[in-house]
């Protein structure tokens, strides 16, 4: 997770502004970072879960820009595949970034819509594999 | 200037979000890119301007994580000092990437604290360089 907690790693200018650095593994192979924005419609749970996708050559983070949860999924490679997912729902000031070739769900706001920062790889290669679950799961609100 | 205006230049995830793609110069020369959060205290106009600072060795994108504005204070180089800055407020959602070597103003919020979403360069080597002014300049509110 991309999060600037506690105190910061850094104090700049002058003592006005607090630096947590250097948040997340980027990862950009032979491409170079990217930043973008992302507009994304939201979800609402309980969701159905029939697809993850992976980035083999480079990571991917997504820093919202608004306060509102998103829905980050992730799975463990087994043999190419993904295994079976975990999801949370973060809380407000999260980001997140998916290292290189990690399953992940796609960018999922939950409750309205949102836009995220989004540093990823631009470059040559084919960057986009998806998985489509033979059986979909199903992403339920955690109920305690 | 970073900004997402307009129709995206793809949309993804089935039509439900779009992509306003690599909308920086990034340039991060021998280094290698990072992300990190900044949490600065605000100013208010008019301001004195005393310093601006560049970086040698890479670029610097800053990206609001509200939607308040903040001051962006940019100079032309003349003969290794800055020239007379240009200062301007930004609008909602807009956030800007100063390109390796430009003279500017250090992070400034207006109106009330907030939090960037920073995405530089990390590596070896001096890439900070201040430059003060003899006489500080002053940022005074656009009166129309």
């Amino acid at each position: 997770m991309i999060e600037a907690r506690g105190l910061p790693d850094t104090v700049v200018n002058r003592g006005r502004c607090g630096r947590y650095h250097d948040l997340a593994e980027l990862d950009f192979g032979g491409g170079r970072a990217s930043v973008s924005v992302f507009v994304s419609r939201c979800r609402i749970l309980p969701l159905t879960l029939d697809t993850v996708e992976r980035h083999p050559l480079g990571s991917q983070a997504f820093l919202p820009l608004s306060s509102d949860p998103f829905l980050v999924v992730a799975a463990r490679d087994s043999n190419g595949a993904p295994g079976r997912p975990a999801a949370f729902r973060t809380v407000p000031g999260q980001g997140v970034n998916y290292r290189r070739g990690v399953w992940h769900g796609v960018l999922t706001p939950l409750g309205r819509a949102a836009r995220f920062v989004v540093v990823d790889r631009v470059g040559e290669g084919d960057n986009l594999e998806e998985h489509r679950f033979d059986v979909p799961w199903v992403v339920r609100p955690d109920t305690g």
